[in-house]
């Protein structure tokens, strides 16, 4: 591999129009922005071959769109309007130039379709396929939603479908042949949707009091906005919203879709916290109204009114 | 290796003093960072075990040290203010967790040096152990320095010694025995010093035109601002600063040290070309002049009048 070759397909693989914000982009030793706001957010993300995919179930261009999806999923978390992205790449000798050229593409792509240009990066070389991708986006007047803003009584609310991501992993590690059957299932794993415009609608919302991302799990991700809240949460089972391919391919399989909407992760929908009086706006918004905060810690799960499951310091158990 | 303890053990290791320009810190999912100038330069370089530094030559905590020292060296190249560090690690199995807390301490020390907290950052699992590390920075004054301004007649002026990174590595992995014989150039190698003090200074001066930092080597590394100028550069060996622990290191080791100032890299020095005027003021800053910026393209070094080498488009080679 020719590294400054690669460097080059690279650059006119990244390349967008331009943007007023980017005063520079790639080429110089660092990128200068223009954050109108005076204040960013920023987040860093790694996709590492072998921990979080493989080339036999994704395509170098999947790994590209989700490198960019997972940390425009953070931006969109705190409810701010992405601005940029870098990408820093390890990359083994024998993948080939086009399998790096298609990722960062689409890398690039992804942060298009959000307005996010690629404004910088860094190749090396490396053991295995490695995207660690660097997001920086602007609060829009001037608020951000954190994790700590939830009060007990307040209604938690799914933005989308959850157990897709993780049951779409199965599908393409155990039952390939099926792929076309569930395409809902591939695409939420290999193709996750940053919610962009859901967190900027949210955070217009004064009601709305804490915002997260779903990426280790609903139970997991409630559960940090609870501990950063010092309050807990009673999840309707009933009322999670589980996408018809995943209910589909669950009892096909003898999965458990709502084992997986609990606690598979990698779904990338935002779970938001909002006073009961602005639950129907974020609804209006396409947000499932799916528990409520409580005073009392600890994150609990019921099913047609009994507790099914209860999470602690000790992670979770099925009651 | 328990990873909720690892990251519980890194935000202790790198929690600094509470700075009013971090609004969120580690813990969101995004940090928030004010920024009165109304830009933000960003930058991200990676050091990758086997590829970057190796663990028999350098301890955990050099390798921190380095990680944001190469980051905080891209910021000082822009003239810039550096505001925060992020960084996201790979971390093999069997590396121990006093290892990769002792990294990211010196990564923080090393940013806290230079005003930038540890502000997020991310931990995978991985083969071998990497640190991605993005920088962000504040011009002041509304002015960075690019590699894009020189002009013919410039003069080019170094911030320091050169050719002793290169060395230093040379001694450590052929000569470890002399190490403490010359520590200059193990500390060059292990623990460079970003000038970020001096890039401030520089953009403060309006004869200053371009600015970068030695990584790839001086002839390569001016070579980019003549590229991204349209222009060429004469180097007077003579005037090249070498260390005298390099001298004498290259004397015993028949090392050319000449050669290592022009092409070994990892100094991390920076290279100012200015107008003459603005040079003795660049020179009391401690730089030293170098050479000039010509109207002929390519990058050309004299010794004694004499041309000794001539960098084109395929390279340097010696004449």
């Amino acid at each position: 591999m020719d590294e400054f070759r690669l460097i080059d397909a690279i650059h006119h693989a990244v390349r967008g129009p331009a943007d007023p914000r980017v005063r520079i982009g790639i080429g110089d030793d660092a990128a200068l922005l223009a954050v109108q706001s005076g204040q960013v957010v920023v987040t860093t993300d790694a996709l590492v071959e072998g921990v979080h995919f493989r080339f036999d179930l994704c395509r170098p261009a999947d790994v590209g769109w989700k490198a960019a999806a997972v940390n425009l999923s953070d931006i969109a978390a705190m409810g701010a309007r992405p601005l940029a992205l870098l990408a820093a790449i390890e990359v083994p000798a024998a993948l080939p130039e086009r399998a790096v050229v298609a990722a960062m593409r689409e890398l690039a792509r992804a942060g298009a379709a959000h307005g996010a240009p690629v404004v910088g990066g860094n190749v090396s070389a490396g053991p295995l396929f490695v995207m660690t991708v660097t997001a920086l986006g602007e609060p829009v007047n001037g608020r951000v939603l954190t994790r700590s803003g939830a009060r007990a009584g307040d209604i938690v609310l799914s933005g989308g479908f959850l157990g897709s991501g993780s049951l779409g992993l199965d599908l393409l590690g155990s039952h390939t042949e099926w792929t076309r059957r569930f395409p809902t299932l591939a695409r939420a794993y290999r193709r996750p949707e940053a919610q962009v415009g859901l967190g900027l609608g949210l955070a217009a919302l004064p009601g709305v009091h804490a915002l997260i991302d779903v990426s280790d799990g609903l139970v997991a991700d409630i559960g940090h906005v609870c501990a950063a809240s010092g309050v807990g949460a009673l999840l309707d089972a009933e009322r999670i919203p589980v996408h018809p391919e995943a209910r589909r391919y669950a009892r096909l399989t003898g999965r458990d879709a709502l084992d997986a909407a609990l606690s598979g992760g990698d779904d990338y929908r935002l779970l938001a916290v909002a006073e009961p009086s602005t639950a129907p706006l974020c609804e209006a918004l396409g947000m499932t109204a799916i528990g409520s905060i409580t005073a009392r810690r600890g994150v609990a799960v019921t099913s047609a009114g009994v507790r099914v499951m209860v999470a602690g310091a000790g992670g979770w158990r099925h009651r």
